[in-house]
């Protein structure tokens, strides 16, 4: 027996698995960006009154909308629900599917699942280097060519921490041609406290963008998979053709809808990340290790050629963090904020190791 | 502002989108083939364990994996989790996809969204006429030219509750070219009572044969999204490159794994679904309405020209079946079986209806 499978498709890379490390007791999991609290008592609310349901398909993507388009100042057709980001990713490769025109940029170092997701849909990648550690957005737009399709953007950016802000972002936006589409991942949008966060949603309307937003950081709901997409009606009913009906599970749709509801618990949240950043600065200064100012809920952190053993090591103490080895930043290791518990722990192990 | 979306796209039409009627109370819901029990106490504790842990990125797919060999006495590899059997059919139209051979063969009148996805992946699908009310492998296997790539089968079949037999499959696999891949959705085997039922699973080692099954409908957990494929290790493996990481939310992998250890559930849930098949032909018999016999957990009813009316008039009385003309059966509607119950006061209106 043989299969006929296409090179494009043998040829894609494994994404790491998701690890079950860390869901025990005794670990400190700073590896994956995630919200290091549990789930307010206001989704754990919901999602109990749910759970009789869970033998019925699940609706209330509408309801969801409805209140994301009250939260913005925006009607319900602007929003697309999606199984987390991913799904709004893979949306946005069916949709702008071409023959023939088939190009994609991305920044180097930046998401892996850009460029998986664009040999599934047999797009073609091309990778612009970091400047420095931000997005090169003048590069980006001189990579521009007759093939190109899609550009991704991720603001701020997964792994380094930075933002590419308002000034550079409408140069960039009124220069690229109005047929290719802009997806902006803003997965961090709300740690974000620089004042030159480009306010994104005010192009919507007169440009050929796409905003993705999600549950899974700032509202921590990393375990049930909700993003939502934002951009121009038409587009998002385009987009939203190819989605899979029942594409999200129905107690993730009414724990975001809570989570979306409780300004309180994002409040808490953003607090505590606050307060992680400046323990984290002063603590690192205080180990000498060099760190790139965040604008998010992790830091990037130079450790040197020691890196990925020191990660190694860590592990070895159940502290996970995440050797940035396969982002092409061998020297460095990237450390998700956590608890001040936790935190504190982190950085006393390293203090150990380094 | 233009967007360039291909005609292929455009023409997409709509899945109608999940109805949220008959999640409240007062409304019996037979329209969507659910099972009517909540989730048993074993899934029920699972989930609540789990909720503390929804901040975290999903894991437990592996774990998943793991039971299904041992309930299937085959070994994990063959096995693939998908975010309902929905990412599977998505699956495997991005793994074979192969430009200038992208025909698909699926039957009339058969579950929408082959159709849909075959479209989104940019397939050409040839539907084949039912024979009776059955799948017609012979006229399916005469369809097939040079241009073949995929057959989806679904057996038992969705709207008319029919089974192809052992017999007819051994004659259909053995004639298909090898490189064709047969995708056999057996989403509503577990209510199949005939002793000819396929054993489909004997075939995955030889032939070219992935099967789909599902948690959504024997195992009543349609509200949370899990299917999985079995195949060869080699075919599995290629189709679960085209994946997106973490597609599937930690609760409702951890709940699937519940569901399947509770064999006492799925016994009882089995139990009810014979008492109803035997109530509702009784019943059926008793007011003339005639149906077609089931291998299923619903009965297609045949109406007459006043199917669409009496789904409405159904609706108004809180009773939710699902009307079949856009199955291209409008003489019949399509009943679902819930408790006992809700059986007896869905024949009763329909009694006072015709």
């Amino acid at each position: 027996m043989k299969f006929f499978i296409s090179d494009q498709i043998k040829n894609i890379p494994y994404y790491p698995k998701a690890l079950m490390y860390g869901h025990e007791d005794g670990w400190v999991r700073l590896s994956s960006n995630e919200n290091p609290f549990p789930p307010s008592e206001k989704v754990l609310e919901t999602i109990l009154d749910a759970l009789f349901a869970i033998n019925r398909y699940p609706g209330g993507e509408k309801e969801l909308k409805d209140d994301l388009a009250v939260a913005y100042h925006l009607s319900a057709e602007h929003f697309l629900i999606g199984n987390g980001s991913n799904e709004l990713i893979e949306m946005s490769f069916r949709a702008m599917r071409h023959d023939g025109r088939n190009g994609v940029i991305i920044t180097e170092s930046s998401f892996t699942f850009y460029e998986i997701a664009a040999r599934i849909y047999g797009y073609e990648t091309r990778k612009v280097p970091l400047a420095g550690f931000s997005t090169d957005l003048r590069k980006i737009a001189e990579q521009i060519d007759e093939k190109t399709r899609i550009i991704f953007l991720n603001n701020p950016l997964n792994p380094t921490g930075t933002i590419y802000g308002q000034d550079e972002f409408q140069r960039f936006v009124t220069s690229v041609p109005e047929d290719i589409l802009i997806v902006v991942d803003e997965a961090y949008a709300e740690f974000a406290e620089s004042k030159s966060f480009p306010k994104t949603l005010t192009y919507i309307r007169d440009y050929p963008v796409l905003i993705l937003r999600t549950f899974s950081k700032a509202y921590g709901l990393a375990g049930l998979r909700v993003g939502y997409g934002i951009g121009d009606p038409m587009l998002v009913s385009f987009l939203e053709r190819t989605k899979q009906p029942f594409s999200i599970n129905l107690i993730a749709i009414l724990a975001a809808q809570a989570a979306l509801g409780d300004a309180e618990r994002l409040a808490r949240v953003l607090d505590n990340n606050r307060s992680a950043k400046r323990f984290y600065y002063q603590a690192l200064q205080d180990i000498s290790l060099e760190y790139i100012p965040t604008e998010t809920n992790f830091v990037l952190v130079k450790i040197g050629s020691k890196a990925e053993e020191i990660t190694k090591r860590l592990f070895d103490r159940k502290v996970l963090v995440r050797f940035m080895g396969a982002y092409g930043l061998p020297d460095y290791i990237r450390i998700s904020f956590g608890t001040p518990r936790e935190n504190a722990h982190c950085i006393e192990e390293l203090k150990r190791l380094t």
